[in-house]
């Protein structure tokens, strides 16, 4: 990633902004549970180096929930049950008080069952997908997540955005060595390494997107007007079929067996953009699922091994010109650990907005470090 | 995929070939259940045009069963249980009647719990992992099918392999339309597609493979002398750190809950190659779950939904030069259409194995077509 200067940042103790997020929810009528909820999904996101997910969305969960367009209280309830698995309807809540809810189930039913899953309507943006499965470590559990999104990508062989960027995340628990962390888009790249390209008014490479013809961008305002992000893999050649393929299962998982919108019919995130021209459901869909390790094998046992295996993957042969291989989520805990005790640098550009929020809601912002 | 002319084909009846496979491994010493088993997985793989993991693989498993490394007739038990999971020793059977019994334990706990998953150590090669899904899918499940192998991929950043292909197959049931069937290596290619280009003497594109020295290959021979296959993304900037991510996963829910072999440890699917330098567990690991799709929304509303999706991602707008977006599994689909009809055409070389196996235990092959 392009850093920019130091100089260009403002840096936060992350409890505080923390709180002062929660504050700025509860604001705008959430409850306080709901709102401390909230807080801490945008917060850990800020607190691993994830910026894209973390305080810089705040204004567009805050417009949500100020135009009516969310329910700023919602009655989040399960409508179909079975021992280790569940239906959730959202009630239109922000997808980061939703989320949190509906994964806990899935968490506690893991405990009871040894596999728990639940899928969810009638929600919104849930924030970082990594959240959920750090979650599920915290209780020695196997964690999954999953959304849909707003369509974004075209799927292979096609010409237009018909699929979000539909993240798995899946977390596992380890022994002294740092947990095992992933979280990925099934999309080749972020959105946010495109318009990262186009404020530093650089070309991207071939394979990330295509432009409003179908045809190969290098020029990231061309996807911006009317065309498309590339699943991973990107061709047929280098596996595009398989990205495309896990985005469509994330989407039938997450919104076609919870009753949520899927596909090209997923709602906008932010408010101000049009509808679909089609609702084939409720909101935006998630899945969260997790797995009790000890249900399948000893604990100790399972600790010991994944460390031999992080250890294994680390003493891996490097590549010429790097440092070899390292182990997914762990470059986000030494961020974590770095944050934690030198605080969160944002943007000069987020704090901008954070100051119109707090401005607009008369809620001052913590004193910067 | 390049193909060859149809005269250097034979072709058989897919049901009198796979009761000629079973019959061969009666001879082997598998019972008459564990053979038939068996050899409906293989010719799955045949009938739905996945040749590479067919029959053309047939002298690999009669080889390690008549050489011993595999036990012929294995007790298959559960040696750790709860309500929606379990875990499996495969007493070293092969994965082709190890793979089906720990498969069909995890559809019948979704059907009992809304999911259901197991774990399996002590087994070998499992063949097609599409052919758990599509067994899930005649159950109206949706099936997950996971296993580790052979180390011949690379993780990102390092330069030797470390990783099997490691394949993720989901299936999901419809409604009208054919089932959505994902089978994918986590690999950028399969192996199979350097063998191909090796025996026609072409170069492969950068991103699949590197050579010995950690080095981008674009001479399938140079992978081939100790090099390694290039996970699914290839590259960090297209993405390669979510192949790898991936890869590991399906290496931790394998084989590290199970108690199996992980990572470079994985001992080799043929007989005749060197064990790896250490064991860290028994034999290598699957990963079988499923979800009941009732247990999550009624299954008229999943069928019409699903078949709405397929259609909607159809109805894509092409990209240019192509013949816009196709299902996952579709276009398995159609072949297995054709060949009940055509039957299964064998390369003469794939033809000229089995007429060796054919004559080693006096087993002679039903006449082709």
């Amino acid at each position: 990633m392009t850093d920019l200067a130091p100089s260009s940042r403002v840096t936060f103790k992350a409890d505080e902004l923390q709180a002062w997020v929660a504050d700025v929810l509860r604001r705008c009528g959430l409850s306080d549970d709901d709102a401390l909820s909230a807080a801490t999904v945008l917060i850990t996101a800020d607190r691993r180096g994830v910026d894209s997910h973390g305080v810089a969305r705040l204004a567009s969960y805050v417009g949500l929930v100020r135009s009516g367009t969310v329910n700023a209280a919602p009655r989040v309830r399960i409508v179909r049950e079975r021992s280790s698995t569940a239906t959730i309807d959202g009630d239109n809540g922000l997808g980061l008080v939703v989320g949190p809810q509906a994964n806990a189930l899935a968490l506690t039913k893991a405990e009871e069952c040894g596999s728990g899953f639940v899928t969810v309507r009638n929600s919104n943006h849930f924030g970082l997908a990594g959240y959920y499965v750090l979650q599920a470590i915290e209780r020695e559990l196997i964690g999954w997540a999953m959304t849909n999104g707003t369509p974004v990508v075209a799927p292979l062989w096609g010409a237009e955005a018909r699929l979000g960027t539909n993240p798995i995340a899946i977390g596992f628990p380890s022994g002294e060595e740092p947990p095992i962390v992933l979280d990925m888009a099934t999309s080749a790249v972020a959105y946010g390494k495109l318009e990262m390209a186009q404020r530093l008014g650089v070309s991207i490479p071939k394979g990330w997107a295509i432009d409003a013809a179908g045809e190969t961008a290098t020029d990231p305002g061309a996807m911006m007007k009317g065309g498309a992000l590339l699943p991973l893999g990107s061709s047929r050649e280098m596996g595009g079929h398989k990205g495309y393929g896990l985005a469509v299962a994330v989407d039938l998982l997450s919104a076609v067996l919870s009753g949520a919108n899927w596909g090209p019919w997923v709602p906008p995130f932010s408010v101000g953009f049009p509808p679909p021209a089609r609702q084939v459901g409720a909101g935006i869909g998630h899945f969260f699922g997790a797995f009790q390790v000890e249900a399948f094998i000893d604990l100790d046992e399972w600790g010991r091994q994944v460390d031999d295996y992080i250890r294994t993957m680390r003493a891996t042969e490097p590549q010429p010109g790097t440092n070899g291989p390292v182990l997914p989520g762990h470059p986000e805990r030494l961020t974590e650990l770095h944050r934690a005790v030198h605080g969160i640098p944002l943007l000069l550009m987020v704090v901008a907005g954070l100051e119109h929020i707090a401005k607009q809601l008369r809620c001052p912002l913590p004193t910067s470090l």
